[in-house]
C-alpha cells in the first residue's frame, strides 16, 4: 500500500538554500510571491560551509536593499583595491579609481546566514534536512517538488521550480540530457584552501602568480586569513600538513620588499577542483537552472556567487511579470538575458586563471608571455580598469546597448 | 693558393638590407657613423617583396623626422581606425578617440625603396646580390663580415656588427648555441596572403572572426586590396584557384548589413607560417641583432616591421654613445632595453592571434569565449583602449617608470 505523500501548493518551489536559492525565495517574497525552499543539507552546515567570500559592488548594493546590508555592512570589509604580485613584487589595483566601486569581503556562508534568518520571518518557508529531493512533471504547468522528510513524503506542486542547487544537484540532471549545449573546461590544478587563524598579512587581498604556482591571500575577518595555493587536481589535503602549506605560501608569496606571512593554526583545509562550464539553455519547461545548477567559473575572479545574484535578479524580475500579467515572454528572456553576462564573466575568470596559475604544458614561450601579460597590466592603466571593472563587477544591463 | 680578400674598415657592419639594417644605417650616418650593409638579395628583389603594412604612429614619426616621410605622406594612407569583425557585424576601434595616435598603411617594401634610395645617396653603402656572407671574430673587439661578390672575396672589419638578416639569416647561428634561450611557439595554422587588383571593400582593415577561420581585408592603395585567410600551415598556394580564395573570402567577410567583397584579378599569392620566437640574450660578444633576427611575431598585430624599427632606434643611440665616450654600459643595455618591449608586444600578438583565429583543437567552450573575448573588447572602452594602444603602438619608452 502506498503511503499518500503530504502535498502543498505554492507559486515558486525552489530546490537548494544556497546564496541562488535563498535569495530568490527573499526577493520573490518582497515582490509578493510565495516560494518555499526545499534543501538536502542542515541549516548548521549550510551557515558554516565556507566558500567564496568577495561581492561585487552591485551585489552588495542588492543586499543592502532589499534590507540585508545590516551585518554585512557591520563586519564585511569593503576594499578598495587588489594586490597582484609577481616577479617578486606586489602591484595595486585601484579599483574605487579605475571604476568609481568596490568589493565587498564578506563570507558566502555569512550572507546565507542572514537569508535564512531572513527567510525565515516568513514562517517555515525553508525546508532543511530533505531527502529523496526529486523533480516532476517540468515539463507541464504543474511541475512538482518531491521529497521526504522524517520519514514523511511530500509533495509541493509549483507554477515554477527553480534549479538552485548546485553543479552536482538534481535538477539539471532532470531535464533531458538532448535537450542541453553543455560547454566546459575542466582545468589540470585545483586549490588548496586553508582557514588560518593569524590575522590577515595584507589588508587587501594578494594574487601571485610564481614559478612554484598560483597563491592567494585573502581574509575572512581581522582574525582569520583565507589562503589558497594552486596544487594538483587530485590532491588530498591530508597530503598537505600545516608545515609544507607554510612553506609553500611563503615561497610564493615572497617579496623582495621582505614581505612574510607569520605562519599561525590551520582550522580547515580543503582541495576545491577548478572547472568552466555553461550549461544552454537555463530552463526547461517549467524548471529554472540559476547559479552553479547552471554554470561553475574557476574562483580565481570571485565570480561564483555573484553570478548566481545576477541570475536570480533577472529571474526574480521575470517570474513577477509572469504572476503581475502572465507573461509568458518575460520567462522565456530569462537565459538568454543571463547568458550573456554568464559568457563575459567565464571569460574573466578564464583570463585570471591562465593569468596567473602555472600550467605544467606550457612553454617557456608561454611562461615569457604571461609574464608579459601581467606586466602590461600593471602598467597600462586601461588594461588594469579592464581587470578592475570586471573585479568590482560590470552593471547587470552593462553593453546591451544604448 | 689562396686569394687575398678586398679588405674594408667601418664602425659597423650591418647584415641585411631589410627595414631594420637600413633604417639602423640611416640613424647612424645622421649621427655621422659610418655604416656598410651586406645583403645577399637583388635590390629589385627587396624593392618587390610585398610584407607587413602597418606603421604604428611612432614608426610613421621616426621616418618623418629622419627625413623619410615625403613618399609616405604623399602615399601611404593613414587610418584612424580598424574593424573587429565577428558574428556577422563590424565594429569599429577609434584608435584615434582612444589612444591620439593613428597608424599609416604604407608597404614595408616602399620603406625599403625610401631608405635605399636615401642610403645611396652617400655612395656605395649597401652591398646587393652578396654570397657566402659569413660573420667572423665575433666575440673579439674587431669583428669581421665576409663575403663574396662578382667572384671577388670581401672582408670588412668592424667595431660592431648588427646583424639585421633575419630569422633565417646567418647572424644568429653564429652565436654559440649555448649562449642563446630560444623562446618559441609556432601556430598550428598559416595565412594565405594574396594581393589583388580591386579597390579595397573598406576605407579600414576588417579583422575578421569566423567559423571558418580568421581572415584579414587590408590594402596597399586605392587600388589594391591585401587579403588574408587563415589556412593550414602547410598549405600550398596551388591548392588555392582564384575562384576558391574569393569564395572563402566571401564567406568569412560576409556581413548581416549586406557587406560583400567584389572578385578581382589577383596578383599574387603565398603562404606564410605563424610563430612567436624570442632569442635572448640579444648580443653576442660585438654582434647585435635586431628584427626578425632577433624575434618574429605572428602577423595580426601588425608589429614585425615597428619592432624592428624600435630595436634599431635603441642600438642606433648606444652605438652612438659607444663611438662618442666609449660607452660600453650603453652597448650591453642595449638588449634589455629592447626586450621589455618586445614582450609586450609579443603578448599583444599573441592575444589578437588567439582571439581571432579557429584553432582546431579548441572545445566548444573555447569558441565561445573567444566570442565573449570579442564581444567585451568592442564594448568596453577599457578592452578596446588595451588593443587600441598596442596596434597604433605604445611610445617607446612606455612602462619604464614614472
Amino acid at each position: 500500500m502506498t503511503q499518500q505523500p503530504h502535498r502543498e501548493r505554492v507559486q515558486v518551489g525552489i530546490v537548494g538554500a544556497g546564496p541562488a536559492g535563498l535569495l530568490l525565495s527573499h526577493l520573490l517574497a518582497l515582490a509578493g510571491i510565495e516560494s518555499i525552499v526545499v534543501e538536502t543539507k542542515s541549516r548548521a552546515h549550510l551557515e558554516q560551509r565556507i566558500r567564496a567570500g568577495v561581492l561585487e559592488h552591485e551585489t552588495a548594493t542588492v543586499l543592502r536593499e532589499t534590507g540585508l546590508g545590516a551585518r554585512m555592512d557591520g563586519e564585511g570589509l569593503a576594499h578598495d583595491g587588489l594586490f597582484l604580485q609577481f616577479a617578486g613584487a606586489a602591484h595595486r589595483i585601484d579599483l574605487k579609481a579605475l571604476t568609481g566601486r568596490n568589493v565587498m569581503v564578506y563570507g558566502q556562508h555569512e550572507v546565507v546566514k542572514d537569508l535564512i534568518a531572513a527567510r525565515l520571518e516568513d514562517g517555515e518557508v525553508i525546508r532543511f534536512d530533505c531527502a529523496d529531493v526529486a523533480v516532476r512533471d517540468i515539463d507541464t504547468d504543474h511541475p512538482a517538488i518531491h521529497y521526504s522528510r522524517d520519514g514523511a513524503m511530500h509533495e509541493i506542486t509549483c507554477d515554477f521550480i527553480a534549479g538552485c542547487d548546485g553543479f552536482h544537484g538534481i535538477c539539471r540532471a532532470s531535464i533531458p540530457p538532448e535537450a542541453l549545449t553543455l560547454y566546459e573546461r575542466v582545468y589540470p590544478f585545483g586549490w588548496l584552501g586553508v582557514l588560518a587563524r593569524i590575522p590577515p598579512a595584507s589588508q587587501e587581498l594578494i594574487y601571485a602568480a610564481h614559478d612554484d604556482g598560483f597563491a592567494l591571500l585573502s581574509m575572512r575577518s581581522p582574525q582569520i586569513s583565507r589562503l589558497y595555493l594552486q596544487c594538483p587536481p587530485d590532491a588530498d589535503a591530508a597530503d598537505w600538513p600545516d608545515e609544507r602549506i607554510w612553506e609553500a605560501l611563503d615561497a610564493r608569496l615572497a617579496r623582495s620588499d621582505g614581505f612574510r606571512l607569520t605562519p599561525g593554526p590551520i582550522l580547515q583545509k580543503s582541495v576545491t577542483a577548478m572547472r568552466s562550464f555553461v550549461c544552454e539553455p537555463m530552463r526547461f519547461g517549467r524548471l529554472l537552472l540559476a547559479g552553479d545548477a547552471a554554470h561553475i567559473v574557476p574562483p580565481t575572479g570571485a565570480k561564483g556567487m555573484n553570478l548566481a545574484v545576477g541570475d536570480v535578479r533577472v529571474m526574480a524580475r521575470a517570474l513577477e511579470r509572469y504572476f503581475a500579467r502572465g507573461d509568458e515572454e518575460a520567462i522565456a528572456a530569462y537565459g538568454p538575458a543571463c547568458l550573456r553576462r554568464i559568457w563575459r564573466v567565464q571569460r574573466f575568470s578564464w583570463w585570471m586563471t591562465q593569468m596567473l596559475h602555472r600550467f605544467e604544458d606550457d612553454s617557456p614561450f608561454d611562461r615569457r608571455r604571461q609574464l608579459a601579460e601581467l606586466d602590461y597590466v600593471v602598467n597600462s592603466r586601461a588594461a588594469a580598469t579592464t581587470l578592475a571593472e570586471n573585479y568590482a563587477g560590470l552593471p547587470m544591463d552593462w553593453g546591451d546597448g544604448p
